[in-house]
C-alpha cells in the first residue's frame, strides 16, 4: 500500500512539474504542447527515475528534475518518431504530427529536447557529488542512440532475426529506461551499483519492447489498428518470432514481402501468424527477460529493488494480459 | 595578416573536429552526415566562438569543443528548418530533406543536437571556473528560442512590421550568435564583459539576418531562386522595408496578399519592390546595427574586439556587396 501511495504521488507530481514548464499562451507552441500533454501516458520512465532517486536519497528537487528530464526526452522522441512513421494516433489521441503538421511537430520535439537538457542540468547542480555532472552526457548519449535507432528503420533492411531485433531495441528502447535507472545512481555517486543496474535495465528494456510489440499485434497500444508494425514493416518481436517458425520457401516468400514497400495487403500473413505459436514464443522470451531483470535486481540494495517495482509490475501485468489475449486470439482463429 | 592566419587555422581545425565525430560507415546516418558536411558553410559562429575563447585564454581543447558545439547546434537547426520550409537547396547543394527525405533529416538533426550537448559538456569540464557549467543551460536556452522562433512561422501572422521582424530575429538568429560570443566569456568566468558583449551580439545578429534577407532577394544565398522568402511569405527585412513604403490601399492589398498561401505569382510585387528604395532602407538599417555593434565592442578588451573581427568583417563585406548589387538591380529595373 505505501508503494502505491508513493507511485501515485510521484505520478501526480510529475504531471504537475511537466505542466508547469509548458509554453505559455503567447508561445507559438502553446496549443501543440497542451494538446500533446492532454494525455501523459504511463510515465513509467519518469516514475522509475523518481523512485530510484528516492532510494538513493537524492533531494526531492533533484529527483523531480531528473524524472522530468527523462520524460521530456521520451516525449520528444515520440513526437519526432510519429512524423517519421506517419503515425496519426497515440494514447488514443491524435498525434502532434497529425493535428498540427510536420513543421510544428519538429519544432515541439526540439523544444522538448532543449527543456530536457535544462532539467537534466538542474538535477546535476542539485546533486551531492561533483561526478553527478556526467548525467548530462549520459542523457546526450541516450539521444544519440535513439536517433540512430530511429534512422536505421529508414536505411536498413527489415528486422528478421532476433539478433537484429535485439540490436534495434538496444538503440531505441533500452537507452532511456537505462538512463532513468542509472541516472539517479550517477547523480548520487552510487557507482558501485551501476553494473547490475545496467544489466537489469537491459533486460527490462527488452521485455518492455516485446510487451509493446505484442500489444501492437493485438491492437491494444493506443494506435488505430492492430498489426500497425507489420503494415509498416517496422521491427516487431512477433514478426521475428513468426519468421523463425517458417520453413524454406515460405520463409523466402515472407522475407521478399517484408522487403517490399508498406501498405500491401497484410491479411494472408496475419492469418498465418495467428495459426503459429509466434505470440507464445514472444511471451516466453518476455518472461525470460523478466527473470533476468529480477535476478540482477537481487544483488541491489532492497531500497533500489523496490524502486524498480513500478516497472517490474508493469511488465508482469503486460505479460499476463498479453498471454491471456494471445490465447484468446489463437482460440478465435483456430 | 596574423588575424587571417588564425582564422584560417581555426576554420580548418573546426572542419577536422566536426568530421572526426561524424558517424562511421556502420551507422545509418553515415551517408546523410557526410553529404550534409560536404559543404561546411561559413562556420561564422564556430570561428567567432573559437576566437573569443582564445581572447579570454581558454584552453585549445575547451575552445574547440565550444566552437564545435555551436556549429553542430546551428547545423541541426538548418537541417530541421529545411524540412519545415521544404527547402531543397542550401550552400548550392541538395538539402538532407530533399536528398534523404523527412525521417532521416529529423533523425540527423536530433543526432546533431545530442552531439552538440556532448561537446558543450566537454567544454564546461575543460573550463577553469566552476561557473562554466552554466554554459550547458545557455545552449539549451538558445535551442528553446530557435524552436519557438521557427514554430512562429507556422502559427503566427506574416511579419509585416519592424517590431515583429526584430522579435523573430531575436528568437531565430541572435541566440546562437550570442552564445558563440557569451559562451566563452561564461566558460572563462569573464562575466563582467557579458552586458556589452550581449548588446554587440544583438546588433550583430540583426545585421547578419538583414544581410541574409537581402541576399535572398538578390538570389545570392545558395538557395535555388531569388525572392524565396517572399514566395513562402517568410519573414524578410526587404519585405518589411517595402511594406513600410506602401500607402493606404496598396498597403492593404499587399497585407491581404501576404496572408494568402504561398506559391502565388510574386512577379507584380517583385517589380514594385525593385522600384522602391526598400533595399536601400535595409542597407541603412544594416549599417546602423553594424555601428551599434562596433560601438559596444569599443568598451571590450582589445583581444575580444579583434576576436569579433571575422564576424564584423563578414558583415561589412556583405553590406558592401549587397549595396552594390542593390544599386545594380535598381538601375536595371528603372
Amino acid at each position: 500500500v505505501p508503494r502505491v501511495g508513493t507511485t501515485q504521488k510521484s505520478e501526480e507530481a510529475l504531471e504537475e512539474a511537466i505542466t508547469a514548464l509548458l509554453p505559455t499562451e503567447k508561445s507559438p507552441l502553446f496549443k501543440v504542447a497542451h494538446s500533446h500533454f492532454s494525455q501523459f501516458g504511463k510515465l513509467l520512465r519518469g516514475r522509475t527515475a523518481w523512485a530510484v532517486s528516492e532510494a538513493v536519497t537524492l533531494s526531492p528537487a533533484c529527483a523531480q528534475n531528473w524524472a522530468v528530464s527523462i520524460e521530456l526526452m521520451h516525449n520528444a522522441s515520440l513526437v519526432h518518431d510519429d512524423i517519421c512513421d506517419r503515425d496519426e494516433h497515440r494514447r488514443h489521441h491524435s498525434t502532434v504530427f497529425s493535428s498540427f503538421g510536420t513543421p510544428l511537430a519538429i519544432c515541439f520535439g526540439d523544444w522538448l529536447v532543449a527543456r530536457s537538457f535544462e532539467a537534466a542540468y538542474r538535477a546535476t547542480s542539485q546533486a551531492p557529488s561533483a561526478e553527478a555532472r556526467a548525467a548530462v552526457p549520459l542523457l546526450a548519449s541516450s539521444m544519440i542512440n535513439l536517433s540512430e535507432g530511429q534512422a536505421a528503420e529508414f536505411t536498413g533492411k527489415p528486422i528478421l532475426t532476433w539478433e537484429a531485433y535485439d540490436q534495434v531495441v538496444a538503440k531505441k528502447t533500452i537507452p532511456l529506461i537505462l538512463t532513468s535507472i542509472t541516472g539517479p545512481l550517477l547523480l548520487a555517486g552510487a557507482d558501485r551499483y551501476l553494473p547490475p543496474a545496467e544489466r537489469a535495465s537491459h533486460a527490462a528494456g527488452l521485455a518492455f519492447q516485446m510487451a509493446n510489440d505484442m500489444l501492437d499485434v493485438l491492437g491494444q497500444d493506443g494506435s488505430a489498428a492492430a498489426f500497425n508494425d507489420l503494415r509498416r514493416r517496422a521491427p516487431n518481436a512477433v514478426t521475428v518470432s513468426f519468421r523463425s517458425q517458417l520453413l524454406n520457401s515460405n520463409k523466402a516468400a515472407f522475407d521478399a514481402w517484408m522487403a517490399t514497400p508498406a501498405d500491401d495487403d497484410i491479411q494472408p500473413w496475419v492469418e498465418q501468424m495467428l495459426e503459429t505459436s509466434a505470440l507464445e514464443i514472444c511471451t516466453a522470451r518476455l518472461q525470460e527477460q523478466l527473470n533476468i531483470c529480477r535476478q540482477e535486481c537481487d544483488v541491489l540494495p532492497v531500497q533500489i529493488q523496490s524502486a524498480l517495482t513500478p516497472l517490474v509490475t508493469y511488465l508482469e501485468h503486460a505479460t499476463t494480459s498479453v498471454r491471456a489475449r494471445a490465447t484468446d486470439t489463437a482460440r478465435i482463429c483456430v
